[in-house]
């Protein structure tokens, strides 16, 4: 779900690129504002906008090859030269899906191809915004609108894709739907149910139009969320407490290379993805050098069904990141709120429909966390006249983007921990979608509502999210049973003990195979049947563990061309090869779901839940590696 | 496992008492000083040292009936008097068991009777100590150590619970186990393998003595864990953190009840549970009232089975808050490394073997965490020419508690969230109980060896730890199948969704039925067979979730008598009955388990790992109850 006039907020600021552009490269970085318009140059020189109708939807770095990024990272200091830069677009051209690579060291396309498969690219903001505004300029919505009573000032509209359902053809086409203010900025808990919009992006217009049934607008009473808007008193219990670091972070920021404590690792933003982080490793104090222990981590697809069938609502099984863009959706983060006094922030950048770089300012931020929480201890009261306790408090470094996706706010957390952990963590806040109703209490429900009745003519309806992350390790793994992909896929709470990645080839002086293993928080898997349309688009949610041999193109768990895919190129389809994985170089994915029944106190405004992964060194060590790490003053 | 020389730490401090009794009495205080000493002479009186051998290994608070309380809650303010205080004691008086009931306002004794079913009390502190030195003066074991080339001064013995084994008679024995120092204080990294030494802990004589095999004791190496032991350069990557708090902690104590933000609950100290919270209520401000969410809560039992079949390792099924106390086992927590520097700390009383007190000072630390976490947010781009984003950071109050029951360090924290969700969260580090192993290199391994080389000639044995947590609800419970207790008996990861304690007798104004549900973290239940002596005894790790009818004589899931039990009085047993729980006063067990595979990372100390379980409000407040809460200045 999107709010079409984001882009107000987020082009008050593009084109401020000059400065940046001089820093040194890594391979993996993002693609610079220059670089951005570099791209928007060339693609316009070859589309002249006078003959063509253009209109961007992805561009990103074109990731070079892995043997290319780590024989650069192992030769960087000897090396003067950078790899070649080069992007990779999706764009609509005449109302056709293009793939174009550029070079951007020659300024020339490498690749310019048509794609003919089913499904369509991410949705850009512009084409969102146009796509409401003939909702509302239109004469039947006015008149449905008049007819219920309502002030057409005062409706917001949003544009949802619709998914796929079996049919033959299929244009790129969304549906409209549309919320009532007046009173709040809470849209989300005012839909104006009944009527549908279906918009043609290609056309621009509006193809279908029904308005089937008048369902009470639920009040506007209750549903604010701003402190302002709050009827004093306020609860101002609680005195400041705040974190503070007299000598300053820890951390230090080369470009987008982060160093801190024994970590290393770099930091990127792409416009789908979001956060990708990348070349993590780690200092081995016994062998007195970095070890790698990540190739690249990413949040691959989110996918969040609704679990409703009524006509207005039935399609909703939305896929957060192949449709709208998880970096795309990504939000400012606020200092002293969304993150602590300690944090340092970064900004990342994204391409508009016709090219032109937006900025979002704080899209990441990075702080060390101090939970008071204890990384190890010992009080030993063993031995006669000694007293004798250890105790090293837990630090740990902190990365976080924010990704509003419409009314849902995603907090992602990637963790580094002094003991070689790396921990995962997804929050789930914001506002949640509910339906209009006609009923006030509970008592008069007679009929299936796929929901909890939240407030008076409101339902908060029943959906899941899953989030696939992807992470490609360096390791090649060997285990007794995973030798091929079907082996390696793994539903949680069946049984499965510990699930190790370990590299045979590899081992500790004491002689076990080195390695890490995948701690999971959440069990959650899909509910749908196999055979559902929906489901089928998202079966990567079918198990929570997928290993894949590591194949550059395949990055994205719902598909590249998610928009009404209709599930042939998902991580499902893809590992129906069955390739051997063992003492191969492999990616892991893990699925992790939230099956959100809703409850009235997530109403106006969801408390956080939150659900994440751990990967733990596992004979990756000698020891544990933090023994020599001083206590703090 | 328990170390034999804790008391020398202990009881530096014991008998400070005078000032602290004067202070306004809660009905579920734990016993002051003054009333272990009351209690030491009443029984005493009854059983002169003259004639009697004494031996206290339980006292402890008689808990009030549950209504008694709740009445003394709800007209607390009317109150001037007190609910007359109750002791509790288990003794053995000449070599049995005697359950006591003191009251404390008149001196009296209520109840006197000797226990003959099977079992035994927890382990005082002072008749390990004696077990232990016997072991050390014993002419053969001075010999197998000599023959071993090892120093008799630098031997530590430790004493161990030997559990049940179908054996029709049993004493009240125990096995002593002893490790070598000599150049470390890591004491358990260096066991003695091959000596049995089985001790009467009645008569205090050495009953069976067995050398059966020499394996070489592990290097000390590389088991330091102390700072001042490590070999410089020491790593001082980070700088300095810490929690700041200009205008002080934003709870109050009074007595021993905590006021934080919307909470309000009561804290005691127990020798066998340790931290007990009770009389939880949140405030609603909708109703302007206090409710009540949980009647008390504790850790009821720890059952840590190790899975090595060797003769001296076989009967180490460990049940750590019966057998050892939980709350005995409680060690002084250090400012700033156990709790950060806004913690503010509180003792605890136990009695010694004679009866007399002894004090565990900052048992408790009680403080605000600030994790850099959200508690809410969302940033609307939907409303045009408005930018919209609140953002709520979280911070929630922890109570904490650590137990070393040997090598072992549990960290136990109670941690309290605006948005009315209550978590817990055990952490487990400290050492590994190892084994002795010929090997010096994994490669040498042909046999079974129950574990994983850790270290030259140390293997970490596999084990688990499970924690039954009681909380007695004050709700009376529904669900379409939970009626009786064989419906709530629950093993998690077999499908169930969400698991939820409803009030049918009270809806919110939409007609919901009031609930918090629970919010399960770990999935891990026990793997050995039903019918194994170890399982029968621990019987209540088969479930992660067990509902029973409240039953104030029903506290310990591993049974009252937990040393040599038979599994004849453990909650599996109890729920056998198959009580009813609909529309009852009920309690939920929740089972937290550990299946801990030991990893080189784990020596020579573990970092901490940690799991928990939530209880979340769900439909008990009629919205979002933190929707007024300021976010900070």
């Amino acid at each position: 779900m999107f709010s079409v006039l984001r882009n107000l907020l987020f082009f008050l600021s593009f084109c401020i690129f000059s400065l940046l552009s001089a820093q040194k490269n890594h391979p993996l970085d993002s693609l610079t504002q220059f670089e951005l318009i570099q791209v928007q140059t060339i693609v316009k020189k070859s589309y002249p906008s006078s003959q063509h109708s253009v209109s961007f939807h992805y561009v990103g770095l074109d990731e070079p090859d892995k043997s290319l990024v780590l024989s650069w990272q192992s030769n960087r200091n000897q090396h003067d030269g950078n790899l070649s830069r080069r992007a990779t677009i999706i764009a609509r051209i005449d109302r056709k899906t293009h793939e174009i690579i550029i070079d951007l060291s020659s300024n020339s396309i490498l690749l310019d191809k048509v794609y003919n498969g089913h499904g369509y690219p991410i949705l850009n903001f512009e084409e969102q915004t146009a796509a409401s505004e003939l909702a509302i300029a239109y004469a039947p919505f006015v008149d449905s609108i008049k007819k219920r009573g309502l002030k057409v000032e005062e409706v917001v509209c949003l544009t949802f894709t619709i998914g796929w359902y079996g049919e033959k053809r299929s244009n790129r086409v969304v549906r409209v739907m549309c919320y009532y203010l007046d009173g709040t900025v809470n849209l989300y808990m005012r839909p104006i149910e009944g009527i549908t919009v279906t918009v043609d992006l290609d056309q621009m217009k509006i193809i279908a139009y029904r308005d089937r049934t008048t369902v009470p607008v639920p009040k506007s009473e209750g549903t604010e969320y701003r402190e302002a808007m709050q009827k004093p008193p306020l609860d101002s219990k609680l005195k400041g407490i705040t974190v503070s670091q007299p000598d300053g972070p820890s951390f230090t920021i080369d470009g987008h290379t982060l160093r801190w404590a024994n970590w290393e690792f770099h930091l990127a933003f792409d416009m789908r993805a979001g956060l990708v982080i990348s070349l993590v490793s780690i200092y081995d104090p016994e062998k007195d050098e970095n070890r790698r222990v990540m190739y690249r981590g990413f949040i691959s697809e989110l996918f969040v069904p609704y679990m409703d069938l009524t006509q207005e609502w039935y399609y909703r099984t939305f896929f957060d990141a192949g449709e709208y863009g998880f970096g795309l959706c990504a939000v400012p983060l606020e200092p002293l709120r969304d993150c602590p006094e300690n944090a340092v922030f970064m900004d990342g950048y994204f391409s508009g429909q016709d090219g032109t770089p937006g900025k979002i300012s704080n899209v990441f931020c990075i702080f060390e966390r101090y939970s008071g929480d204890i990384m190890w201890r010992h009080t030993e009261t063993g031995i006669s006249g000694k007293v004798i306790r250890e105790v090293r408090p837990e630090v740990n470094l902190v990365v976080r983007m924010v990704s509003t996706v419409g009314n849902y706010d995603y907090i992602v957390d990637w963790e580094f921990k002094q003991t070689g952990t790396v921990k995962v963590t997804v929050g789930l806040t914001g506002l949640l979608e509910v339906r209009g109703s006609v009923y006030t209490h509970k008592d008069q429900i007679q009929e299936e509502v796929y929901g909890t009745i939240l407030a008076e003519n409101t339902i908060g309806v029943h959906h899941d999210h899953f989030f696939a992350s992807k992470r490609k390790s360096y390791w090649t793994v060997i285990s007794e049973t995973a030798k091929t992909e079907s082996d390696a896929r793994i539903q949680l709470g069946s049984g499965a003990a510990e699930l190790l990645v370990m590299n045979p080839n590899k081992k500790t002086k004491l002689g076990n195979c080195v390695g890490y293993r995948l701690i999971p928080q959440s069990e959650a898997r899909s509910l749908l049947m196999d055979d559902a349309y929906e489901q089928i688009r998202g079966a990567f949610t079918e198990y929570n563990v997928w290993i894949t041999p590591y194949n550059k193109s395949e990055k994205w768990a719902g598909g590249l061309y998610t928009d009404q895919s209709r599930g042939d190129d998902t991580l499902a389809t893809w590992s129906l090869r069955n390739r051997e994985i063992e003492n191969r170089d492999i990616v892991l994915w893990y699925t992790l779901g939230f099956h959100h029944v809703p409850y009235q106190e997530d109403f106006p405004i969801m408390p956080t839940v939150s659900s994440g992964f751990e990967l733990r060194p596992s004979n990756f060590f000698e020891h544990n590696p933090t023994l020599k790490v001083k206590p703090p003053k």
